[in-house]
């Protein structure tokens, strides 16, 4: 799959001229990267986006590496066979309307073509495929996500575009993103050997509907190699039969008892996940930690929510270690009359900024803890902001818990532009059971 | 505990003239209620915010209804002392730093009094008391939620303060809000005994750390005879050993293993919540639909999503009808080739607000389905206002389930304000079950 990431001279068949259309914005995405030589093809124009226009791949006048077909589904054979006597070897399908609708003559016919000129398909049925490191973005989706550790792995293109909007929400960056589709030629595999060798890839997430029944054996294997160097996070949708049938007709592929999956997964270190939440929470504080380890402590101005937290911490395996009472002399300087002298720390509801401060900086100085929640909620004197910003400073691991509403919006926010891991409620600390 | 609510006299003990101070807010708050008339008792002050100051209650020249107390706690004891000696009713007693900071001596002292002089204490250690339709906001919470028909009662401040912060951002109306606190006094029988006639409360949520355990009897009882009428959510903190040694410190309160509180609560009506997430979801639907049925149809623009939607109806207990073949032969007519011809409903990714709203329109013409998920993920054409926009104005029950990131936020904003139910997550689908 690396040489679709390499290309440089690219065509897109059905490069429209009209703002909107699929094949226009994959264009328009493609030409934002000056390295890359693109070729719009579109019999009926002669310029699209001031780029000359070609009626087909056999009319460049160059080789061409890889080519983006965007053209009603009816069509792609006979442009498939075209990339075929131009020599392209990388074609990603974004057309559907071939197996996961019931065509199977139409899908049989680019099976054939691919296995004639030996072309390396991913798709149909896809979003695309994009690589920030690359600045290229092969897909429809408008915007490019920032650079990052995190690759998805997606075998629906809609799902993908989810992540994708969401990866621009929360600022967490990617190194790739690979949309399957129907997995004609290229599959999880294919993606899988790719993103093994790429140095940018610490976490590969995948959303999987399900796997070619022939190549489980062998996802696997690979899968085992990778998860003692790298992450790997995966969901699988169709876990009960409703959704096992809605599947079949999604991306035409039978998926099978969910039971088999979750114990192939936990053999091949797979770490699984029940919802697109615990997905990109994971994600998220991969991204930053690979370890956190179990031993927490608990800081939080709202006693109720520090209860709520143990109680999560417990569920998740970790371990409220206790505060020795000699830093508890010291915290007993520092804090007012009232404070809970123990672990979850509540530090009370008038706490400032400079509190929670002074207080990581003394828990922080012995080897006690592994990582610390900060639990941050609305009260009368709360800094939510200035608090923020000490976060963001801070170089100790920390999860921030900001559990509010209204009055906290923009200081989450800055949080998740700096880099600080957010949870939005206290059960998703459950969630770091999982690390 | 309706006395406190429909007091019209109110003294704020502690109202200090500094903005900020806990004490100026609550009497700030008061004043924004012009039928109130409200007492600053303040011996350092002339006037604060424009109102004459008493040093002390005694010198007030008219009857109190009730006093909110802001003062140190080691100072309590004397100026209740002097509320009993006014024949003030009911007292609000805001400051902290009783049995739960382990100072029983004071606690004691405050029982005595309030016992002696039948004093009706709030807290202390609360947030304070809200009620929108009565404008009344003697807490010091800054802003007033709107009006609805959910009653948060709280025995935590800061939990109490997260909620209230929740129900301006996610714009749901309340009837009533109440931090119970340390519970000297009145606890959760005599906010329940209120709720249970307050016409406009149809919701009310509990947030548990420990019932009284001599009381937990008539709990359950007042409980299955309101869960008759009204709904009622709780949650209960200190669910773990370690959360219940924290919740011990918090309001100074023994919490019982979590397993009997769940027997009971299931026995009382009550639906038992794991974490505020879904407290939050739950209270949000009821107060929209009493009842959903559980016939669902999915509708989506994402294949994917439509699939992990359908896996969360099934856990739910929630049944995906069957689209009659009559429904398909219409829908055949306006949907392109390629749709799923299947609940869940895969419109697919180019479906314009138009779409969405021909769909809503066939298939709620029968009385198929109880109601509808409508999921929307970003992809290219997509419209996500503009199939807001119908959704607001849809009289069929639907949930809507915008999936995605930063080009959705506009639009969720909107259907929030517009009192249109919105999940985050397709997993959230499961606490439909819970209805």
């Amino acid at each position: 799959m690396k040489s679709f990431f390499e290309a440089r001279r690219i065509a897109v068949i059905g490069a429209s001229r009209e703002p909107g259309k699929v094949g226009n914005v994959i264009f328009r995405n493609l030409l934002k990267n000056d390295n890359l030589r693109c070729f719009p093809i579109n019999p009926n124009a002669d310029y699209v986006e001031g780029n000359k226009a070609f009626p087909d791949v056999l009319s460049i006048p160059f080789p061409v590496d890889m080519a983006i077909i965007a053209v009603p589904a009816k069509i792609v054979p006979e442009v498939l066979e075209q990339c075929g006597k131009k020599e392209i070897k990388n074609v990603v399908i974004i057309s559907s309307g071939f197996n996961e609708s019931g065509n199977l003559e139409l899908t049989e016919k680019i099976e054939e073509i691919s296995e004639r000129y030996r072309i390396k398909i991913i798709g149909p049925n896809v979003l695309g495929i994009i690589n920030p490191y690359k600045n290229m973005n092969a897909s429809f989706f408008k915007e490019m996500p920032g650079k990052g550790n995190i690759a998805f792995i997606s075998q629906s293109g809609a799902v993908g575009a989810a992540i994708l909007d969401r990866a621009l929400l929360n600022h967490f960056g990617l190194s790739a993103f690979i949309s399957l589709g129907n997995m004609l030629q290229q599959d999880f595999l294919d993606a899988l050997d790719y993103l093994e060798k790429d140095l940018y890839t610490e976490i590969i997430v995948l959303y999987i509907e399900s796997l070619k029944p022939e190549t489980g054996k062998d996802f696997v294997e690979i899968c085992k190699r990778i998860s003692k160097r790298k992450k790997i996070i995966a969901i699988k949708a169709g876990k009960t039969t409703e959704g096992e049938i809605a599947a079949r007709t999604h991306t035409a592929s039978l998926s099978s008892p969910s039971k088999i999956y979750s114990g192939a997964f936990k053999q091949a270190g797979i770490i699984e996940v029940n919802n697109l939440e615990e997905m990109f929470s994971l994600a998220e504080i991969f991204s930053k930690y690979k370890k956190l380890g179990k031993k927490v402590c608990i800081i939080t101005n709202a006693g109720g929510l520090g209860v709520l937290a143990a109680d999560s911490c417990v569920r998740a395996g970790l371990k409220l270690e206790e505060i020795p009472e000699m830093v508890l002399l010291e915290l007993d300087k520092i804090l007012p009359f009232g404070y809970s002298r123990r672990n979850p720390l509540d530090i009370l509801g008038d706490a400032l900024a400079e509190r929670y401060e002074k207080v990581l900086k003394i828990l922080s100085r012995r080897n006690i803890f592994d990582f610390f929640i900060v639990i941050l909620s609305p009260q009368e004197m709360t800094q939510p902001l200035q608090t923020a910003d000490l976060l963001v400073k801070t170089k100790i691991p920390i999860v921030a818990c900001y559990i509010g509403g209204k009055s906290l919006q923009e200081a989450k926010k800055f949080l998740k532009e700096q880099g600080v891991i957010v949870i939005e409620d206290v059960s998703e600390i459950e969630i770091l059971g999982k690390i």
